[in-house]
C-alpha cells in the first residue's frame, strides 16, 4: 500500500457527475484525506521526524478523576443538547400541533424514541395501561376487548418502517423558500422498529361481517382523534404496535398501543388506540374532510390520500450548515423513503440538476422504511446547488417542485414531496433555494401553517 | 372466512413438537383465541345479544382533560419504570462493574440507547468533544489525529450488530442455577445500529508499516482501559462509531467515539477511543492476561478469545414470570445471535429437549446481530421445561451446558453460551433449572462474580 497522501486521486479520477460529485465506491477502494491532521509528539518541532509517543503527559481532565457511576436509564451527553425536537404548537392551544425530528443532526436510519416527531390534537394523555382496552366492534360477529396482557399472548411481529405526517414539508408550498434547518422543514417523519400484533389476526378473532369496508379508528386522547381507514389495509400489513425500538411505546407515540400502517400518512396511524369500529362507509370525520385534504386546481378536493409518495432529502450538508474546512472533500448524505415499497435509487446533483450520479444506499434497504444514502463530494469553493432525487421500486420518481405545482396547484398543504435544493455560497454557507421556474410560480398567499 | 372461535384447531392440528409447541406459521393462516375477552355494551346483561355502541358514557379520566404539551426529548411512560438497567457495581469501587439490559422486558431486536448494557472500569468520563481527538500512531508512516469534525467529513457506514461482554451469562458456570430474571443473567448484550468511519480507511490514511500486526486501543477514561486487537480485524469490518441508533453516542457507550468490532467480545469494542498504536505484538494488558482469559482443564490459559459464539435465550416467558392466564396459548419468543455471522435456525423444545421445532425468525436476519424468534405454545397446565437452541450460518450449534463444561472445564468465567432451561411449574411460575447430568457436575467453588 502506498503511504503517500492520495487526495490528488480525486482530481485525476473518480468524478462521476459535474461540480465534484465522486464515485460512491472510491472511498472503499482508496483512502482520501478528508480531515486528518498530522500529529507530532509534544515538544517536537513542526516538520521534525520522530516516532510519536504515548501522550501521557497531556492527559485530559476526564482521565484524571473517576467517572460517573451506573444509571438505570441513560440520557444523551450534555454537549448534545441541541439535538432535540423542535416544537411548533398551535398559537392558541399549545398542546395541539407538532414537534419536529432534527433529521439534520442524526445519522443511520433509526430515529431514537426520544426524538420521534410528535403530532397531537389535544396533548399527550397520561394513560394507565391497567385501565385501558382496545375494543373491536361494529360489523363484527363478536365484539372483543383486548387489554395489554391479552395482546402480549399473541405472536408479535416486528416491522421497521417510517411514519410521516401528511403535512410534512408543507413549507415547500410557500412562495418564499423556507429558511428552517432540514429537520425543522422535513422532520415530521421518523423511522422505527415497531413490534405488535398483526391487525388481521385480531379482526379475524372478531369475525368480519359481509358489508364491512371501512374501520373507524379512535384514540383515547382528549380530542378522541378518529379517522376512517379502508378495512383492506388493516387486513394487509397493519400492526397494533406495543413496542418501539425494543421498548414499550413512549406516551407521545401512543402508549400503551397504536396503529402502524406502513407507508400511509401519519394521521391514520392512530395513537392511544381505543376502538376500531367496522362500518360500511367512512365516518367523514374532521380530519378527513376539513383537514388532511387538498383543494386541487379543478376545484375538487383530494381526500383519503393515504400513501406517502417517494421522497428524499440531503440531511448533511444542509440549510444553515457551513463547510468549515473550506474547499475539499465532504460526505453528502441523506434519507429517502416511499410509502409504496423499497427505494431503488437516489441520484445526487451538485450543479443544480444538470448532471446526476447514483449515491450509495446503505444495506439493508427495507420496504416503506428510511434508506440512508451517501456519496463523496469535492467542493471547489465556488457556489453550488445540491439536489437529491429518489426513485422507488414501483418506478415512481420524486418530482421537481415545478412539476408538483403543475400537477397539484397552489392550494395544497399536504403531501409535499418535491426535490429539495440546498445552495452553497462562496463562503461554504448552505441555504435553501427554488429553481428559477418555480420561483416565478407565484399565486395565492401562503397558507397559514398554524397546526390545528 | 369463518366467524367461529378457532381455538379448537390447536387441539386438532398444528402441533409440531411435544408438549404443545405449535406450527410457527399457524397464526399467520388462522386466528387463535389467545387473550380476547368478549365485550358487552354497558348495561347489557351477561350473555345478552346486542350491537355494541360507542362507550362514550364511560370515557376514562385521560379523555376528559387536555394532555401534556410537546417535549424536546421524550422519556418512557411512568408506568414502565421497571424497564431499567440493573446495576452490578464492584462492592468497593462503585463506578467499576456492569449494568444489565432488561432483555426479558423488551421486544423486537433494537436495544434503546438508554438501556444498552454498561461495562466500566473506572466510571463514565465526562468528555468535552471539543477537547478530544483520536490519535493513530506507532508503526505508521504518518501519525494522525482526528477530531469529531474531521471524522464527520468521511463517508460513514451503518451496521446493525450486537455487542456482548465476554463475561455475559457467567452465572451459568455456577453450580446452583441463577435465580435472576433473564436480562439480569444474560443481558450484558445489546443490539444497535452503529454509524461511523470504517477503521480501514483511517489506517490507510496513516499508512500501515510492514511488521505491524497488532493495535493497542486505549480509551480516555480514568482507567485508560486498553487492550490489544489484531490489525486484520480493524482492517476488516471495524467501525469507529460516532452514532448509535441514529443519534450521537451516549456517554456510557463511548461518547464521543468508540470502536465497534462486530461479533467480538465487548472489551475490545473500546469506548472513549483516544489512541490506536500499531505494534508488532500484543501489549499484554491486564484485561487480556489477568482478566478476559479462562483457565482450561489442561492448565493452559484461553486468551484472546475474541469471537462470541452462537447463543440464544427465550426472553418470554422466562425466569420469574408467571403464565397468568392459566393453561392455554402463549407466545414463546427470544433472541439469538452469533459472532460468526447470521443465525440460520432456532429450535424450541417444551419437553426438556426430547423434541424440537423450528421457531419463526423475524426478517431481516442480519449477520452478527440479534435475531428475534417466535413460536406459539399451548401450555397444558402441567410442569414443563422450555429450551432454545440456535445454529448459525457456519453450522455451529449452541451447546448444552454439560457439553460446554466437558469442553471448557469448571474454571471458566467468560464466554458462556450454553442452552438455557426455563422450568414451568403447575402454577405457571417460571424458573431456571439445570438438567440432571449438569446438576451432578459439581467441582470447584463458584467464582466470585464481583466485577473488576
Amino acid at each position: 500500500m502506498s503511504d503517500q497522501p492520495v487526495a490528488r486521486l480525486a482530481d485525476a479520477a473518480g468524478a462521476v457527475a459535474g461540480n465534484g460529485i465522486l464515485d460512491r465506491r472510491l472511498l472503499l477502494r482508496q483512502g482520501l484525506v478528508f480531515g486528518a491532521m498530522a500529529w507530532l509528539p509534544p515538544g517536537a518541532a513542526a516538520g521534525q521526524a520522530g516516532s510519536p509517543r504515548v501522550p501521557g503527559s497531556s492527559r485530559p481532565p476526564w482521565m484524571r478523576e473517576p467517572g460517573r457511576e451506573f444509571s438505570p436509564y441513560g440520557v444523551p451527553a450534555r454537549f448534545e443538547q441541541e439535538t432535540a425536537r423542535f416544537p411548533a404548537p398551535n398559537r392558541v392551544q399549545r398542546n395541539n400541533g407538532a414537534s419536529w425530528t432534527p433529521l439534520h443532526l442524526l445519522e443511520g436510519t433509526i430515529t431514537p424514541n426520544g426524538l420521534h416527531f410528535e403530532r397531537h390534537h389535544n396533548g399527550v394523555p397520561d394513560i394507565d395501561p391497567g385501565g385501558h382496552e382496545l375494543l373491536i366492534h361494529g360489523l363484527v360477529n363478536r365484539a372483543l376487548a383486548f387489554s395489554v396482557p391479552d395482546l402480549l399472548r399473541y405472536p408479535l411481529e416486528s416491522r421497521t418502517c417510517f411514519i410521516e405526517c401528511g403535512g410534512n414539508s408543507n413549507a415547500g408550498w410557500n412562495r418564499i423558500p423556507s429558511r428552517s434547518q432540514a429537520g425543522f422543514f422535513h422532520g415530521l417523519v421518523s423511522n422505527s422498529e415497531w413490534t405488535g400484533v398483526p391487525l388481521g389476526v385480531l379482526l379475524h378473532e372478531a369475525g368480519v361481517k359481509p358489508g364491512a369496508k371501512w374501520v373507524v379508528a379512535e384514540g383515547a386522547d382528549a380530542f378522541a382523534m378518529h379517522v376512517s381507514i379502508p378495512l383492506a389495509k388493516l387486513q394487509d400489513d397493519a400492526l397494533l404496535a406495543l413496542y418501539q425500538n425494543g421498548e414499550r411505546l413512549r406516551p407521545e407515540n401512543g402508549y400503551p398501543m397504536r396503529l402502524v400502517l406502513p407507508g400511509w400518512e401519519g394521521v391514520v396511524n392512530v395513537k392511544w388506540m381505543r376502538r376500531l369500529e367496522l362500518t360500511d362507509q367512512p365516518v367523514m370525520a374532521r380530519n378527513e374532510t376539513a383537514r388532511y385534504t387538498d383543494l386541487m386546481p379543478d376545484g375538487t378536493a383530494r381526500m383519503f390520500s393515504f400513501v406517502m409518495e417517494v421522497k428524499s432529502l440531503i440531511t448533511s450538508p444542509s440549510s444553515g450548515m457551513v463547510l468549515k474546512g473550506g474547499p475539499g472533500l465532504y460526505q453528502v448524505t441523506g434519507l429517502a423513503w416511499s410509502g409504496r415499497g423499497r427505494i431503488r435509487r437516489v441520484e445526487i446533483s451538485a450543479d443544480n440538476g444538470r448532471t446526476w450520479a447514483d449515491a450509495e444506499l446503505q444495506e439493508p434497504v427495507l420496504p416503506k422504511a428510511f434508506a440512508r444514502f451517501r456519496i463523496p463530494w469535492r467542493w471547489s469553493g465556488a457556489p453550488a446547488v445540491l439536489k437529491s432525487r429518489a426513485t422507488d421500486e414501483t418506478g415512481n420518481v420524486q418530482p421537481e417542485r415545478r412539476e408538483l405545482i403543475a400537477q397539484r396547484g397552489r392550494h395544497g398543504f399536504y403531501h409535499y414531496n418535491g426535490i429539495v435544493n440546498w445552495s452553497v455560497d462562496e463562503n461554504g454557507v448552505l441555504g435553501h433555494v427554488y429553481d428559477e421556474v418555480a420561483a416565478q410560480q407565484t399565486g395565492t398567499p401562503d397558507i397559514d401553517a398554524d397546526w390545528d
